[in-house]
């Protein structure tokens, strides 16, 4: 068996995440047992919700456990199998972790995806086509409910899940907002995201200024709002939404630092009858394979082009995911293992 | 035709509301053309959204004109007609406003309603049976949608919300917490209107003590809340909520001076998934018949008894008003003008 480098939370943050909280170890891979399948890894998923999984505090879901291998999605090749369902050479979706090899128990419901890779990229599926396409899926879809015509926003947008959601609102026929750092991810989100406009939030230091941005953007208000960052960004869309506007709040990554992060004017979402509405798009599998199916034709047909910053091998993943973290990333963010 | 008492807005508030805002005048009724009655109003409802309405920024609704008379609804006598829809005598429900007299096009949907008073007081139609119940009923029922045996909560307890809030949740086998002002009030909510418990938000001047309190008198967590106040009561009870918790925002009295009032943790929005919708219930008339059907079944079989406090005669609206605004009200404010 191969042997496997792996990386475990070694420590949680104090305030901000550091390279120093992660430990790169080398372990035996395990012989398999009946119905179990080993898989190598191609592509290491890094997301913004890694950083509240390190906290001690339970938040939606238990604390990363100290000491064990990081959560993660990973795609990847069987390459021993000793279950029928997935032979060797099956092109594979899981939840493997910060590590070179996984061993799956293959019956267990959801642990491995088989996929297609004819028409789509495999690291697709760990981004466009799959979690952060389904969040973008979900959050349009079954929280914002749009109406053709309706102006849409979302924070974070040249990330795997706002150029999803680009895609998503323009083929239902909505104006499509984004907010991002920087006069280069603004470029591209509007060159070749298909954005109708992007604000750079970094041009922006005081919240009245990046309020007038929004205005200037979203003429007829804002509709709909896919919450990724919070903080003055909420505030500033917030300020700008129209009656019966809906956020679906998929992240607040300002906030898992642990600093405080209010949001300044909840009274509007009486004055304007808003709904807000957090979720997480593992607890709604039912959509799943309506939203892949969606999100599958828009790659495949090209209108939905992600882009993606790859980082190159295993010890590359804890700095690759503390730039994630400060928006350092262009696209979604990957480690290539292979 | 008779000397008509009215109070208008004479100016708007800088901070908070006073008596000099209001200027009492006194004019005559106009003679009534065809498809007018002219109402004697008995009484008129105080109720907190008028503070939105006197500031000059647009709220949810237009601001109530300077030199007119003030927006509220009243409930009172038909005593001249050329309606055959309302003939004298008639007991009617409408927004009669702060004045003695009003004339009223009878043809208008909805401007005026007829009510039956065998069985239910006609002051109750400004409350329990009115606005603030249906109100009550849309923000359980619509956006709490609670199952058997979850914890709801509710701020501002004993008024006329509040109260309509605890028996119709009562009668839905829902465990019921109130929040009010002083013990007076708290002993009111638990031995008269049938809450499990009730929280006396003036005891605890730090937010983690007001946390704790809740906590304590919700065991299970909080599935639903219905907000009447916003700040620091909105901010312990979110810290209190269980996953998928449902927030429906009525009222944030807390902001109507203009002071800000956060939301110290918007974050537990999506660590909890929950929902947090503003309403107004004006903008649901869909569901007054099913809702007003049930709170005059609970008033006339005593499983609802609201308290009312009345003041007497229209001079006396001003400070009763005010009053209100700071919470020193118990029960249901109306005042008295016959």
């Amino acid at each position: 068996m191969p042997k496997n480098q792996q990386i475990l939370l070694d420590n949680r943050p104090e305030g901000a995440a550091s390279a120093s909280n992660f430990k790169l170890v080398t372990s035996d891979t395990p012989d398999l047992q009946d119905d179990q399948v080993l898989v190598r890894h191609h592509f290491l998923s890094l997301d913004p919700y890694m950083r509240g999984r390190m906290n001690a505090a339970k938040g939606y879901a238990d604390p990363q456990p100290l000491g064990q291998v990081m959560i993660g999605g990973t795609a990847g090749e069987v390459i021993e199998s000793r279950s029928p369902k997935f032979p060797v050479g099956a092109k594979v979706v899981g939840m493997g972790g910060w590590q070179q090899y996984s061993v799956v128990e293959a019956g267990q419901t959801g642990a491995l995806r088989k996929v297609d890779t004819t028409d789509v990229p495999l690291s697709h599926y760990l981004g466009a086509v799959g979690m952060p396409g389904v969040t973008a899926w979900y959050g349009l879809v079954k929280i914002i409910e749009p109406n053709v015509g309706q102006t849409v926003v979302v924070s974070a947008a040249t990330g795997a899940v706002g150029s999803a959601f680009c895609a998503l609102a323009k083929a239902r026929g909505l104006s499509v907002v984004g907010i991002a750092g920087g006069p280069e991810k603004c470029k591209y989100a509007v060159d070749e995201l298909g954005f109708d406009a992007c604000i750079d939030y970094k041009e922006h230091s005081h919240p009245r200024s990046l309020t007038k941005a929004v205005k200037d953007a979203c003429p007829k208000g804002v509709d709909g709002y896919f919450e990724n960052v919070g903080g003055m960004v909420m505030d500033a869309v917030m300020a700008n939404m129209n009656a019966f506007g809906r956020i679906a709040v998929c992240g607040m990554i300002a906030g898992y630092d642990g600093a405080p992060m209010p949001m300044s004017y909840p009274a509007l979402i009486l004055m304007n009858r808003m709904k807000v509405e957090g979720f997480i798009v593992s607890e709604h599998m039912e959509v799943w394979p309506e939203a892949l199916k969606e999100l599958g034709m828009l790659v495949a047909s090209g209108k939905l082009k992600p882009r993606e910053s790859i980082a190159q091998g295993l010890e590359a993943a804890p700095e690759a995911f503390l730039g994630l973290l400060k928006g350092k990333n262009f696209g979604k963010q990957l480690v290539k293992l292979v």
